[in-house]
Formats: C-alpha cells, structure tokens, sequence
C-alpha cells in the first residue's frame, strides 16, 4: 500500500489530539461515557485508517486480494480489511469500559472493592445522570463483546475457506449463542405485546417461548447475511451499513428525555455500541469508496450485521430494527427465485461494467434453450417486466432468454439506466436513508395506533 | 485427512450417548452444573476429535500446513489445528451458561422475566448448593469468553501472517483487555497480602494500584508465550496444557467442602471453564502424540494459555497459577540468553533428529570464528556445563565453540542421553507433574508459615 500523506498525517494527528484530551477531560470528571465514547470513536477512526493503509501488504501477500472488475485495468487490491475494524472495534468498546462504569464504581464501591453494592445501588437509581448506565449492564457488556467477537472470528474463517452458500448462511446463528445464552439466563422475557386488532384473539401478550430464541438467532443470521448480499459495487457494504447506525442511533436519541425514560439504558448501550462502529466503518469506507483500493471482505459484513443484531436484540426493539433494513429485506426477497435455483443463478451477480462507457449496467442471466424457464416462471417475468421490476429478453416463440439479474442494485440500474458506480451507490444510499427515515416516521405514529401507546 | 475407523464411530458415539443422557437428566433436576459441565467436555471431546479429522485436508489446501522434521520421511500434515479445538472450547462453555445457572433462573426470577432478585438473591445465598454459583459471575463469565475469543483471533492472525517475535509477544496483554477491563470495574481489588517476615515494614496488606494491572497483564502474557516456548516435540504443547489443567482442577477441589468455602465459587468458575479444556485439548492429543497427525500452531498455545491466565486472575489463585508453571518459567528463564541474543540464537532450537539412530539429540548453537563469544559468556558457558546445565564444546584454545541450545528439551536430553520422541514427552511430562504436586504441597503447608494461615 502506501504510507500516510502528509495533510493525512497533519489531520489525524490533530483529531487524535482533540479525542485524547476529551478522554482525559472525561476521565478526570467520573467518565462521561457520552463524551468518552465519541472520542474514542475518533481514536478509533485515526487507528483504523491507518492500520488500513500499513497492513494492507500483509494481506496480500497470505492471499487475502482480488481484482476489481468493475474497473478498465484491475489491479490485486488487499481484500478482507474488515478484520481491521472489527479489531479496532473491539479494542474501543474496551477502553470504553471503564469511562461508562466509572462513576458507579467509584461511588459503589466506594473505593477499593468493597463490594456492598446491592442495597446502595438501589440508593444510586434515583441520582442517575442522562447518560448514565449501571453496573447491571456489565453482563451484557461482556456478552455483547463475546458475540462480536466470535462473529469476527467465523468471519475470517469464512474468508479463509471457501465455505459453501448453504453452510455460510447459518454461520451467524453459531456466534449468536453467547448472546442467547444471556438472554436466557439474564432476562427471560419471551412475551411479545399483542397488536390491538388481534387481542380479542389472542389477549394482550403472548409467550412465545422457544420461538423467540429462534427469532432472535434468525435476527442474528439475517443482518450479516442481508448486508452481505447487497453488495458488489465499491463502499455499498460500508456506506449502508454507516447509514443503518446513524439511524438506529436517531431513534436511541428519542429514548434519551431528561426526565428519564425505562428503556433510557438499553438505548445508551445502543449508543455505544454504534458510535465505535461508524469510526471504524467510516475510516475503511474513506479507503473502500470509489474507486476501492481495499476491499472488505465477508469479515466486514458478519461484523457490522452482528453489532446491529446484538444492539437491537439485547435493547429490545428488534422490530424497529427491521424497519431499518428494508431495502435489505426487499433485497433478500426479491433475490429468492435465484438464490433457491427457480431461475438459473450466474456465479456472481454484480452489476455489470461496460468498459467503453465507463458506466455500469444491469448484470443478466442467460437461459439456454436447451434447459428453458419453466412456462409459469416465464408468465410470472413478464409480468414483472411489465411492472418494470425487472428487464428481460423473449425470443420469436415468446420464450424468456434472458433477465436482468434479481438484486436491487441491478433493478436500479434497469430503472435509472447505466450509472458510474460511485453514482448508483450514491442513489442507493439515499434511497435507503430515506427509506429508513419513512419507517422511524411510521414506527412512531403507527404504534399509537396498534399498541395505544407509542413506548417511545 | 482419513474418515473415521469403524471402532472410533463406535466410542465415539457411545460416549455421545452417555453425555447427553447425563445432559437431559441434569436439565430436569435444575442444570446440575458440575455433571453437565463433565457432560459437556465430554461431548466437546467427541465433536473436537471428529473435526479435526475431517477440516485437516480444508487446512491444508489454504496453506495451512507444515513438515514435522523429526521424521525419517516427513510428510506434509494439516497446521493450526488448535483453532478447531478453540472454536470447539468457546461453543461448549457457551451451551453449559444455561446449566450454570438454571436453578437461579427458575428460583430468581419466578419463572418468565420477573426482575426483582436483588433481594431475593440475598436470601438464595443461604440455600445454595455445594456446586452453584450466581447470576453475580454472569458477567465473568461473560467476559472469560470475551478474553479467550480474542486471544484466539490473534493467534488465527499469528498463524496467518509471519510475524516477529517482539510483536508476538505483547498479542496476549491486548485479548487480556477485556478482563483487565471487568476487573478494574467489577472488582477492582488491588491489594495483596504482605508476608509474615515483612509486615513489620509494610504493614499487612499493600495496595498495588496500577501495578496490580500490569501484573495482570504479564500473567495473560506469560501463560500462552511460556507454553509457546515449551515446544518443539510432538504432543508436548498439548500434553503440558493438560498436566497444568488437572493440576489447578486438583486445587480447586481443595476448596469444594460441604460445609462451604468463601473462596468455592471462584472454584467452581475455574473448573468449569478447565474441563473444557481437558475435553478438546485431548481429542487434539490423540492426533499430535508421536507420530503427529497434525500441528497444533500457535493458535492452541495462545488459547490454552490465556484459559489459565483466566481463571488464575478471575479466580483470584494467580500466585498458585504461577507455582503450576514452574517448568515453564525454568524453559524462560534458561532460554533468556538466546532470547535477547547474548549467546546466537539459530531459527530453531528443537531437538535435533539423528536419522540413523530414529531418536532426538540436543540441538546445538556453533559460534562463528569470526564472531566469538564475549569471553565472560564463555566462562558462564564452561562452568554451567561443569553444573551439568549445558553441554559445550571447546577448541584447542579454550574458547567455546558450540553449546547445546537453551531450551529445557535440550538440557534433558543432555541430561538423559538420546531418546526418542515421545519418551522425551513422557520424561518431561512426569517431572512437570511432580514439579507441579510439589510446588501445590508447599504452597499449601508454606502458606500457614508466611501467612499465619492457609486460605484453603
């Protein structure tokens, strides 16, 4: 790779110095976890856009690379520098620690260990700070760090070995158990609140028992999966998942009322745990946009997937959660006739370069006349076509030949024509936001009507 | 690799059944910790010994592989297979959480979710079993978890990129972060007893501040590199980590009696996280033993090493801990002079193979004519070998011209003339178990000497 230039060198140096004398501002003043925790997304953000740039050879050279395809002369570039952030991610949620518990340290424990807290820390409820959280949270700390971790490490295995798509699928679940297990131990609460329209039915909650164990495992095996599949245009896995934090933190911040609010803590955590992850995202996406000099591998997609699952699962509001991946949703959906062989699957499904133009185009799969559509599926692609939800060729006999390939990077392109590829990530980013920031708006006003009262 | 033989199906799935049955019958009687968790490193056993036969050709393809020089026709054979074994490890402490502590669930939390067990849990604390622990070690638990995930990242990554020796390392004291992280605040007990003869100058208890930390951090950095270093021989790496872990277990179990133990909980922890151990590091044995099947990496003696860092400091038993690692700490002691290169250090100093004879001799250093030993290294040299602590050769004029290298393996082999390679394991096998009685012997009648009483 290279070294630093140096206005690289002059700024994070000057960011690094703003985040450290935040840090020890925030130490000397019992921790300030808000305070801490984004200066130490900003160390995080310094760290990790270098270590991008230094470890880059390293990777190389063990055969972590590809070649970018959507480009006119492709070079190697490293591959799976998501490992980097996932490293210097869990390092800062670390560091962090001590500034989120040090104010109840020092005043529980007064001092040295001594470890009569039970009965004061009833005492410490009621002068707890906004932007406080309590020692009972420590748990879920170290359980939330367990799953993020282990994620990262299946990841690394994933991009070491070549795994199968049916085997990769089910990987997150395995790296959700640590949070599962705490789940179970720790909270317990399998009951979901019925909607109004259904409680003549069904009363006003229902305990779903082992089923929302394994609701919560396909949580944690959608969001990596999900984010994983919306990719293959320089930065979309990064910038998506950039976007998806800034919003789940929007609404943490409606949770945050000065005259407190229940779920104030679970949303703090969230917090914390976001804040870290845009630094570190936001320093690969600054290497991984257009156009990519590093690529970031299945590491970076089970990593980020991950740290959204644990923050929605462990902060109870998974619903809302899911309302931020719609597009990775419609995504998922759209992609099921290929992904179960309805229609025939190319090897890779990323837009299409046009190394003439420069631009991208809808990539398409091909059906050869000897093994054709079935007739039905064929009705079904017309239709769609007509819908324009998808493009697709007939021959003379009105036979499909050819559709454009079933992802929603492909489906923009048959409805915005051919775009640079920094152009289209740009459109689906805004897409997404807007798409997200809908589905908070609607959250929000919806439950009032469904569960006559909106938690918020 | 090789598939199963036909007998190895058979053990292996007979175990399985006994494993589970004892599994089901503790669930129903309220988890019954200690069985499930011998349940489990059985199961971990089985699932260990299998995987590793069946990945080792996956390994191998990817690069990871090596040829075990001590053989008269070395072939190549599958490396780093303690990431199986880790992988294995961290999913069964993960499935043992919910029989750790199913009876605090049901009797704490009235079944479903009910949070009011601050007070209820003082009132529990009278009725506990000999072998329960409380929801209070959920969040060691937790991160016990997180500190051994990381330790295994970063050896994936010692086993993945070369890298130096100086870097190497300092790896453990950053995967000991998060446990540094929960003691500083869950904890937070920096003092130390002062011995009897010195409590006349610093009173009887010393508080380390700081320096406790650092202590910390040398003891996660001490465990996984000293085992690292002891190395070089079939089995010995996995072997050694078995010996120390029955070690501790036989300690723990000083500290199990009916009529209860202040300290038995932390007991209870260390054996629980220990079994495990026992469970997978002897299915990734039964594969390494001379004639090794396969290489276990750096991987394995990272994770073996940070378990014990673990739950030495999470137990509060790190000076036992260290009494366990005395044949280790003699291997560092004795190798500093190679280590910081006062005397040359060849790339590697494992035993050397006499082809012609099939057993291991000392492996030696030779001194350039060019370059000669400092002369006061050579006296040290020369009366170190009239001690039987080395073997040297001199010229015509005295000077030192080849030592036997400075590892532990050597000096046996010194010591005891050739042997073959796994007699060398076992020779050194049984004096690390004696080494490690002993020192457990006097820790314990020494204690009421220097302590006025032992805090069995």
């Amino acid at each position: 790779m290279r070294d630093l230039k140096s206005s690289e060198t002059y700024s994070l140096a000057v960011l690094s110095a703003v985040c450290l004398a935040i840090l020890v501002n925030a130490w000397k003043s019992n921790g300030e976890p808000l305070f801490s925790s984004l200066a130490l997304s900003g160390l995080a953000f310094v760290f990790c856009y270098t270590l991008v740039l230094w470890t880059g050879d390293v990777f190389m050279k063990r055969g972590y690379k590809g070649r970018d395809m959507s480009k006119k002369n492709p070079t190697e570039i490293p591959e799976t520098m998501g490992l980097v952030c996932a490293l210097v991610y869990l390092l800062a949620i670390i560091i962090f620690l001590p500034f989120a518990f040090k104010r109840d340290i020092v005043e529980v424990t007064s001092g040295a260990g001594n470890k009569d807290r039970v009965l004061e820390a009833q005492d410490l409820e009621h002068g707890r700070f906004l932007h406080r959280f309590p020692l009972e949270k420590l748990a879920s700390y170290g359980f939330a760090y367990a799953t993020i971790a282990s994620e990262t490490i299946l990841g690394i295995l994933d991009d070491s070995f070549d795994m199968r798509w049916r085997h990769k699928f089910f990987i997150p679940a395995f790296a959700a158990l640590p949070m599962l297990g705490l789940y179970f131990v720790d909270f317990g609460v399998t009951h979901v609140v019925v909607p109004l329209p259904f409680r003549p039915y069904f009363g006003e909650l229902i305990d779903m028992g082992g089923f929302y164990y394994i609701y919560m495992a396909a949580i944690c095996i959608f969001c990596p999966n999900s984010i994983n599949m919306l990719a293959g245009i320089n930065g979309i896995e990064v910038a998506q998942s950039i976007v998806i934090a800034f919003l789940i933190v929007l609404n943490d911040v409606l949770y945050l009322s000065p005259e407190g609010h229940p779920a104030a803590e679970s949303h703090l955590f969230s917090i914390y745990l976001l804040l870290p992850l845009i630094g570190v995202s936001a320093a690969l996406l600054m290497h991984n946009w257009f156009p990519a000099k590093v690529f970031v591998g299945d590491t970076y997609c089970y990593f980020a997937g991950i740290v959204f699952a644990v923050v929605g699962i462990l902060g109870h509001f998974s619903k809302t959660l899911l309302l931020l991946f719609i597009p990775q949703i419609f995504n998922f959906i759209y992609s099921i006739p290929q992904l179960f062989h309805l229609v025939p699957c190319p090897r890779h499904r990323l837009p299409k370069f046009n190394a003439r133009t420069g631009l991208l185009e809808p990539s398409v799969a091909t059906f050869a006349e000897e093994k054709p559509l079935h007739p039905m599926v064929g009705e079904v692609m017309k239709m769609l076509h007509k819908l324009k939800l998808m493009r697709i060729k007939v021959d003379s006999a009105e036979r499909v030949t050819e559709s454009s390939n079933f992802t929603i990077l492909n489906l923009w392109l048959v409805w915005r024509g051919p775009l640079r590829e920094d152009r289209l990530a740009i459109e689906i980013l805004i897409m997404q936001t807007s798409v997200g920031l809908l589905g908070l708006w609607i959250r929000h006003s919806l439950a009032l009507l469904l569960f006559t009262v909106d938690n918020r």
